[in-house]
């Protein structure tokens, strides 16, 4: 499971149903709309040598600057052939891509190819797409896109800037996780009541933005370790004076899952349970129902994320209580709740706030 | 969950599927035919002031009498425009009635506001149906039989003599849980083996006249606090002898729930345990497999129904014991089964009972 088919889970949206992709939500998060047609991807900026090998995935894990890059860009690669550019930074080395013109396609394979020492890939149609013609045109403007970057960022002042400090030059912008606009019902029209999503990463407040939930920003949330999860829970407790719904996500154990880094992970957890503290204290008069999970689990033993189930608390007033005394994969699997699905999480709460409709008499 | 959407789903017949509104099930229930094309309702006899304004739901929880307003009613209203009007009285204040003619639709609003104290609805097409010319006929005539039943009420013998005694005439009728005829496949001819209904409520009667089940009524059986637990057990125990599948319904634990009256529901409950205890003492020849649950539940402090999962036991020859050694959320919550759909009930006992089909070889 991903991020953004997680949180499409546990918001209701059945992923199998609705997802088209990842960049349609990275692009909604850094701010590029999406229309019906639009191919949209989440793109790094990359390091590579004269052969086209790449030296950094993540042009030395660069931190700032790329706006800069993004103005180059956005003045030198308008258009390709009939096809609108639409380039957006995001954070750290992460960017997005929009291609808008008639006859597009979005079944191409990434550029990518998600190891250093090797040359980047050509995207091209998927297998059963060969035939596909918007899908051969699609991926024949995006190669040219690529190397159109190539061209305008090598001597960039930015890069000139880096090479003279033994940095890596963001030289390249490699796109993938081709897709299209989605289709989805607004949280609120669904669900009959005013939503906010308070999250770190732009693929998820992207998905928010779909939604038409609030997304707001929160200064001191930096979707890192050092993130401020104090602020976060502030921001939490202000949102509920609008919103009947908070969806809160902090980013930092999931990295040092990806880390495989146990004691930055344990650290990480540890802020997510102050936050989740201050959030509780600071709501004690509001008769909420608190529920705590994840979207997905990513184990230091794997690196990556995992299909596990989630342990889950739902907490307040209504809620039936259980033996459970702790939270935890153990703990949690004697629950009274068993194992549901993510797609009924939110029936499951709309149950316990009493907003759920009878269905039947 | 609803009474008939849970009954529905115990029984293996999906409501998400066949569920079509409440209407028709009560209608069956007191015995009223629901044909496909007809519109079926629930109703109400309340009391109404010279302004329309409702002055009691249930017409002062009136107990007797009913079938002499019904007869009025067949009498003055069988007919309005080309629709035939079919109504009978149920237990205390409800009835049921069936409207019959060409191009009627059930999407429509209810005519009941839920409390008192304020003017009883006009019908009118649900959202999203306001453009639909049947739904649009089928209000107006419901409108005008609304209308109908105050003009002939207001003056019945037995609305005069409840005046002079001081208690609420049942001046009017307030349809509401408009349905039409669902197709549901026989109970016998689903499972090959002959089933029996004992419940006390007519909404759920109508389900099993609908299942062409056997639904016997039980003298003591008065769907309240008071009922005659042990009557009903003897007619499950009698009904073994033509019957291999018997669901026995207790209403009154559902009316505790409701009422918030832990005292109430916490009698109720024992005498549901008193039933049990009468079957399985007089049965115990019969090899059953007997399966302990509920529709729905109804907590104390929600006074409604609601979501969470229900604790079921499983008890009889050829079902595998396992650790649990109470009944109740928590301890049930860590039985061999874990946690399944309503829907998939009827597979579980059909299997225990040697009687399910092998799927494969």
């Amino acid at each position: 499971v991903g991020s953004d088919t997680g949180h499409m889970a546990i918001l209701g949206y059945d992923p199998f149903k609705h997802y088209r992709g990842r960049g349609p939500f990275e692009a909604r998060g850094v701010g590029l709309e999406v229309k019906p047609g639009d191919v949209a991807f989440r793109c790094n900026f990359a390091t590579v040598d004269e052969n086209g090998v790449i030296q950094s995935r993540r042009a030395g894990r660069i931190e700032a600057g790329t706006d800069q890059l993004r103005e180059i860009i956005n003045e030198e690669i308008s258009e390709i052939e009939d096809v609108q550019i639409l380039f957006k930074e995001s954070v750290a080395h992460r960017a997005a891509l929009v291609l808008r013109g008639e006859n597009l396609d979005e079944h191409i394979t990434p550029t990518d190819p998600h190891v250093p020492g090797v040359e980047y890939w050509k995207s091209e149609p998927l297998e059963g797409y060969e035939d596909n013609e918007a899908a051969r045109r699609t991926a024949k403007i995006l190669n040219a896109f690529v190397e159109r970057t190539r061209e305008v960022l090598d001597d960039a002042p930015l890069n000139e800037e880096r090479r003279a400090e033994g940095k890596h030059p963001a030289n390249i912008v490699l796109p993938r996780g081709a897709g299209t606009a989605v289709d989805l019902e607004p949280f609120e029209k669904r669900y009959e009541i005013p939503g906010a999503m308070i999250v770190e990463v732009d693929l998820v407040r992207g998905l928010g933005e779909y939604l038409q939930m609030k997304v707001p920003r929160v200064t001191g949330a930096t979707g890192g370790p050092d993130t401020d999860e104090i602020a976060i829970a502030d921001e939490v407790v202000d949102s509920f004076q609008k919103n009947d719904f908070i969806l809160a996500n902090i980013k930092a154990p999931d990295l040092g899952g990806h880390d495989g880094d146990v004691a930055q992970k344990i650290a990480a957890i540890e802020k997510v349970d102050r936050a989740i503290g201050h959030i509780i204290d600071n709501t004690a008069d509001m008769h909420l129902v608190t529920m705590v999970a994840a979207d997905h689990c990513t184990p230091c033993a794997v690196r990556d994320h995992s299909g596990e189930p989630i342990p889950t608390i739902f907490y307040g007033y209504g809620v039936t209580p259980d033996g459970v005394q702790s939270y935890g994969e153990r703990a949690c699997a004697q629950g009274m709740m068993g194992h549901f699905r993510g797609a009924d999480v939110m029936n499951l709460l709309m149950n316990w706030a009493g907003a759920a409709e009878k269905f039947g008499a």
